[in-house]
């Protein structure tokens, strides 16, 4: 569908997405009805249908694109930012920090189960949320390789899917029992693995 | 609740439990009823209740522990003997081969989901299985740690996190995009880690 708004109408459609966000941040997909997020953002029927033409399923499909948006917000600017082990660290933290926070209470989570795997709107913004992320880490282990803080060697895509691979884990866990623990050691295993990777190839070289 | 049943009574509550797994695994938690399980298992109403007196929850909750025992059964004998370096690749084959087959349907995801991660007792299938898979790992640590394999200095419990962690997020990307290359890459780079303190640990006693 191509529509084209205005500026005015990019806010007014931006302030809604962010009502529902957090209508339903508060009360869960399920109890959150197009009523409730009218009623947030000061919205009349009229207006969301101008917006949202598709109804309900175009609307959280905006949340989670907006939600998913904010899960790599959170981590900037660290996560733009590997390029030293200080670094690599301060962006560890942040992304614990979030998760500590959040707690069990994962957007996005419940608006893929919501919109179902099956919606190819739904799974698009998860499989574009990890592929990003996933480009930023490895942007960070390939500026390590180049310093020589990283084995060059190491297969830069795949150190990247695992060290992705061991925070969404950390982020199930978390979700599940409570515990940041798993989220913590996946990480530092992770970065440490990298670093280790380095100090070993210097010591072959020399 | 305490209720004695005889050996009959437990292999048709068994059966029960199976039939209902099944039907949940070809049409979704959502779209099983009573019914379709009383018919798929040859169980009439007054056996359903005599089995299962507090309902769907009851059973669906048997069904969630049974899918958790399996998850773990489909790694032994593996899981079990983490004895030396070809028996931690054998497991790892395991492991993806295991989730290559299953895909995208997560039984117990979706039970969890359905039973709600508030309902006590779910969330407890999720943290016994996610505790009872971490021990094993860390008693296969443990194990090669003795045998100065991995390095003895490292924390068994938070190497073990790690790895799960892995496994878990991996299987959530494989969830959600379809693809195994993540799992793959975190069981690989996690053993590979724990591979290499062992010899970084050898060298250094060298």
């Amino acid at each position: 569908m191509t529509r084209t708004l205005t500026r005015k109408g990019l806010a007014t459609r931006q302030r809604i997405i962010e009502g529902a966000a957090a209508e339903i941040r508060e009360h869960g997909v399920l109890a959150t009805t197009l009523d409730d997020i009218r009623a947030r953002t000061d919205t009349s029927k009229s207006q969301l249908f101008h917006y949202f033409p598709e109804g309900k399923e175009e609307l959280l499909l905006a949340v989670a694109r907006h939600e998913a948006d904010q899960v790599l917000a959170d981590q900037r600017p660290q996560l733009g930012e590997l390029t030293s082990w200080p670094a690599w660290s301060a962006w560890r933290d942040r992304v614990v920090d979030r998760y500590r926070r959040q707690k069990l209470d994962c957007p996005i989570n419940y608006l893929v189960s919501e919109l179902g795997r099956s919606t190819p709107g739904a799974q698009a913004v998860v499989v574009e949320l990890l592929h990003t992320w996933q480009e930023e880490i490895a942007v960070g282990i390939r500026h390590m390789q180049g310093l020589g803080e990283i084995d060059p060697g190491l297969d830069t895509e795949r150190a990247a899917a695992a060290l992705l691979a061991g925070i969404q884990g950390g982020v199930v866990v978390l979700m599940s029992t409570g515990r940041i623990a798993h989220l913590e050691a996946a990480l530092d295993a992770g970065i440490e693995s990298l670093r280790a990777s380095g100090r070993r190839a210097r010591s072959d070289a020399a």
